[in-house]
């Protein structure tokens, strides 16, 4: 058993609540998430920062070189509105891409609401940090990581990053072979 | 209730229909389905071009910048054949991808056809103008906009363009929160 | 009926395989699964190179330019690991993408495995050669190829490659209106 501590970043994009103007109540719903399920040790880094392709862009580069983060989740700016580069940010930041991630959350989230095509959140790899874009609101926070979350572990085995484990009965992480 | 007018631009790429070798029948159907689901006031202004990056991209932007659609919809050149490059002359005019939607075309057309995945259909958006490519035959046509115009509306008002109603036993376009 | 025999490639990615490690059984699986569907005259050209982007690009642009396959099937590299880079190799080598084979066989691998979504499985078409990523286990090969072998003879039709038929009791070959 790896005891490594897992360090993970949380990143808002969010014009207002950088500015203050609105609390973020996402960053805090991913946090929860992790608490529920991670059952090895973990801490978390949370950055809010103004949506744009700039702002987002830097707070995943400082996670994952300088931070060690194994993994990075942002919340917001996926949709199509003009400020929201979120998803542009993860390719600029992101050595490879993982298509897989933007896929099954959207047809995860098209069983709640036709507009989940709208959302345009992807993932990405940065040497050993997995980037993976989530939706801006709480309730499909959980519907995302409730869909993708299974297959992290393993991701990030495979990256070179520590072992997490997950209380089963909450969100069952899948090791192949495993 | 915003009435201005919504100018939606629908662009048929085939060499054959350009050349006047047979007649288009894509266009009048993206067309009819307009007239079927739209309740709010629209006119189209259709373009009738040769397949091959250039003149759909050009079609595009000139649809875009100069004649202010908020949306539009494009037919055929999304096949595997080397003159089908509307999804190239997609990307060519667009700042950013919706991958969402072409996704969901392909998931529902495969229920039809497993050539479906043959289809390289997307979207994009260029300032305020949501870019989406429909198949070429008219029957498939009308899968794919039932599919994904329930999202439309919503994505028009989110990149500043008029508010559009629709016919809700026709096609009902869904507002989160509306 | 065009008799024209089609030269199919199969490209095994893999340090250990090419280093003679331990044995491929990957190439094996796909030739086998060739056997097994086609009717029409076909034979195999197989490769087995190491992981990474040149190594992976340069089988594919040989096999395409130099040999004229009118399809290469891939195995191995598209997963999460630092070597995997096949995709990005598909995507230097092809000069238009086809996204709808990833997203298939990412859905149909998901109904076996949560880690589906880690695969980074695409397609692409360089001039007269369709190029397909197939995952790296014999197993999932064979849901992958179950999966999206049904489009690809009519693809290769389009992209101006020999007609290719299958035994439908084993792998429904499907050509519009044919």
């Amino acid at each position: 058993m790896n005891a490594q501590e897992a360090v993970i970043g949380i990143v808002t994009a969010s014009d207002r609540a950088s500015a203050g103007i609105y609390e973020d109540e996402s960053g805090p719903a991913i946090e929860a998430f992790l608490s529920d399920v991670l059952t090895t040790p973990w801490r978390s880094l949370r950055r809010i920062v103004p949506d744009g392709l700039e702002a987002v862009r830097d707070a995943f580069i400082e996670l994952a070189d300088r931070d060690g983060c194994c993994l990075i989740l942002s919340t917001g700016g996926t949709g199509p509105a003009p400020r929201d580069l979120t998803p542009e940010a993860t390719v600029a930041a992101s050595t490879r891409m993982m298509p897989g991630f933007g896929e099954l959350m959207r047809t995860k989230s098209l069983e709640q609401v036709p507009t989940a095509i709208l959302s345009r959140q992807t993932a990405g790899i940065r040497g050993r940090t997995l980037i993976v874009n989530l939706p801006g609101r709480p309730s499909s926070i959980r519907v995302c990581l409730d869909a993708v979350f299974p297959a992290i572990p393993y991701c990030v085995d495979l990256i070179g990053g520590p072992r997490m484990e997950t209380d089963a009965a909450r969100c069952r992480a899948f090791r192949p072979g495993g």
